[in-house]
């Protein structure tokens, strides 16, 4: 087996809060990150699939293919987006960094085909400080 | 003349449009990034103090005050908010970098007391890509 | 499960040498390293959590209080410190960047406590070339 | 087990292409990489080595003898060099990141003496958005 | 004035070397870059325009007219290319970072439109340890 | 003119004080880069050199010449030292970032010879978020 990432980027709007939660909840439990008129962040998303060369190419996947399945199913819905508002995957979510990983996974798992090889994890940065990796729900 | 510089950084939404303009001049001119529900980034700011060491300490700028300055004057005024609704020193103004960075500015440069040393540039990076900087009105 | 990673960075002094060997000896094994009046290094620590993500929150660990842990219990020992002289739980130990990654370990994994999630790895960096992990002693 | 990582580089020049396809199926298949004149990269080479510290050294791995290993077998015939024409152990194998990476293992594996530590990894980054990880033929 | 930098990157190959002169004498002047067989980097290329922000739009220059402007003239024409053979504007030219400095500049100057501002410098990465910067034939 | 730079790094030891003050007074100014016991850093050093390119060969400065005489000159006598303590050109001088950038270049500057190009300025990065760079005695 072979690990193969792509490194993609998306920039957003967000807010962590809870409409069922008070303003002065929302600030004790989640800080800064619950400001009412939003924050945002430059994500760094990394997507690894591994699976095994193909004996013609090299590959385990093609990386132009790879990149324009994480632009149409993941980033070209997140980039320049408010993640709480405008991104149909993620209504009536937490807008945090764990459960934004969790549903690209699931957005980007059935679209790896299984010939060339599996999606293995999604791994992303929310600031140079903090990142999240998830390696799906059978995974490690 | 010694030129030194320090790191901060802050993360914020904001978008770029003009309130008498339509939508789709919003659009037209800026892009994505007039997203109506705003974007965000993870914004690193360099300022640089030009000045001679002081005999007894080597320091142009004691860089824990520099660090203080630029917090209480602009990143903690930044940091966690919307830079178009949540900033006193942006109030009625385009959110381009390239006019936060001349606010930046003017929020720091009588705060830098000239026995130690002046501000001599404010650097600011929107995303890895794209960068702005500013030498002050008589700079060059 | 998913794993949340939190950066955090200290700058430090250390020297490589047994002090039960001569200074030829510290010098053969250890080369420049065991320099008799010290060197230093930026260190930069990663510190992974992993758990499953809280209903109400979205968080696996809230990573305010996994900085103040680390903070509390590494950081604010070794920051600005000798890591052979300084440092309490460094005490009688080698100052290599392994057995310092372990000791880091050490000093973390009770302060998590279980109902969030738990510590599953510590990397650590000693410049841009080098960087140690370790996954605790029933790790990988 | 504690795992410890050396990060090396290398520059070099590469295409994508079957002597056994014509021009037009290159180009169809691997895209720009296909130019027949070769394009190249700046490779960093990130090898990680798993072992138990020694109790004398706290050593894992002499990281200067892990580098001069790395050099002598991967990055010496590498560096500055055409992956196509000029490297022995890449003779009539595709210049894929892939393939390049399991070949690097190969050359490895064995230079790594047994009494200190075994290959855990190798990790090659062709691009700061592309890179590929192997465990070895028994590994993960 | 404000200076507003747009960074861009391509891969390519090249060598140093002069078809005048044998390849001992090539190999003594140039060393390893100047290996018959090509060898390449990922070049990382900044671009700062000067100017006044437009009034209705804060900007100096629209990023997105700015980047294709760059890569229709510059980097689609490097991009997976061999410096010294496929490239129309480094013909018959050395293919060093300094000479291809200059030559992106001549590409460059006269397509970024005096009516917004104008191109101040040409910053050009080939490996992480060595860069060119270039203010033009009438700058500082 | 054409400016071109190399990037070079040391890790050192060093602390903030003055013998002539107290403990106290070292601690009130210096805060806790005065730890008695020594802190460290690793650098980062970019040394720009300026010139025209000379005609044979289209280099401003051959990069390998100038990577030793900033090894012979700077770096072998910084890296894994301590700079309070084992650099002949840092005695009875104020270890700060400033004092050894200025040092530096005092170092360099009649190292590299005119005929080729001559030094324009000595860049120090102490940490991530803190430089200085100095342009010589005559320099902006």
């Amino acid at each position: 087996m072979i690990y193969i990432t792509r490194k993609e980027h998306f920039n957003a709007a967000h807010k962590l809060y809870r409409s069922d939660w008070s303003d002065e909840k929302n600030l004790e439990v989640f800080g800064k990150c619950s400001n009412p008129n939003w924050h945002g962040h430059n994500y760094d998303l990394y997507v690894t699939v591994k699976g095994e060369p193909d004996s013609n190419t090299g590959f385990v996947y093609d990386l132009k293919q790879l990149s324009e399945i994480i632009k149409k199913n993941v980033t070209d819905k997140l980039d320049h987006k408010n993640i709480n508002l405008d991104v149909d995957f993620m209504k009536d979510k937490m807008a945090s960094t764990e459960v934004l990983t969790m549903a690209i996974w699931d957005q980007l798992e059935s679209q790896i085909k299984s010939d060339y090889g599996s999606l293995y994890s999604v791994r992303l940065h929310e600031t140079e400080r903090n990142y999240v990796e998830y390696f799906g729900p059978n995974g490690k």
